[in-house]
């Protein structure tokens, strides 16, 4: 399997206790009690498994050496003790977002919507991984899966983070979003 | 499976015979007399293929609007009657170019190497097909998969293009590069 791959399980197994699943746009995810996350195409408990979605992490794709280098700079790990609630994001865009040139998907990501500058603004607070999920093998229903931990203290912070990101004209491109929150065991 | 993947399985079997496998760069792949291109991840004969290489067509990467507009009215498509000759061209590049942020990769790719300024002369004369494999859950050997088809009084043309490009700031990141040459029965 590939090494920058990982699988989110919902089900009754895992570490994470699921607080929510919410859908902010489209189809939303059955309720499951739990998600275990593990790097490897084989979850400890498949059959158990209600939801599984995989992804890859990858190179990035529209950020400039600049910005790469001050989000490197400024942003915190996973795993740290204190981000005990985490959310995991799936998303979908449309086909016309796919179809766009790179340079169309740049301005509107970046010079439109801020999408990185907005981020900046919450590191290190809310720490993040971005996987991909729309050049599998295998179909997948979402684009994107975003991983984000943070404490307690932060979850306003992060809801105000997903404000921002909603509003911009990037997200007019988002046809399926499902927000789940989850809290550390 | 993802509607846009496609598996290139070396072995007997196929409607494409070998004309010969040469490596570039790095390490070749295993002789084969043939090879069977499947849109899914079950080909007909998958005990007997000596090798299995699978990709994705996807979006655009480093196409501007204008570019993707240029090469979209020049291009021909695959399957023309007199193109009976092809080219399967796995490549993969070094761990530097995937850390390289996308205005550093994009710069490298086309202000500096000029690569779809070269591509749109050899249009539409050779046929195109990009495949992304870097991405895949399943760890693959190569980042891509290049498949190209043109007509027989095509071929010098075909190894100029190949010349152009491997000459570039763009394929000293190129660290594997296998040339597969075929023809159809």
């Amino acid at each position: 399997m590939n090494p920058r791959a990982a699988v989110f399980s919902g089900g009754d197994n895992g570490d994470w206790h699921v607080q929510s699943i919410t859908a902010a746009c489209g189809e939303t995810l059955a309720e499951v009690s739990r998600v275990q996350i593990t790097d490897s195409q084989e979850p400890m408990y498949p059959d158990q498994a209600v939801w599984r979605l995989q992804g890859v992490t990858s190179n990035v794709r529209y950020a400039t050496q600049a910005e790469k280098q001050q989000l490197s700079e400024k942003q915190a790990g996973l795993g740290r003790t204190e981000a005990r609630l985490a959310a995991l994001i799936p998303i979908r865009k449309t086909a016309d977002w796919w179809e766009l040139a790179q340079d169309r998907r740049r301005q509107i990501f970046e010079q439109a919507s801020k999408h990185i500058r907005i981020g900046l603004q919450y590191l290190p607070a809310i720490a993040r991984r971005l996987y991909h999920c729309r050049d599998l093998s295998i179909g997948q229903p979402f684009d994107f899966l975003t991983w984000f931990e943070f404490a307690p203290a932060d979850s306003p912070a992060f809801d105000a983070l997903l404000g921002e990101l909603r509003a911009t004209q990037e997200w007019q491109f988002v046809e399926r979003e499902v927000d789940i929150r989850l809290v550390r065991e």
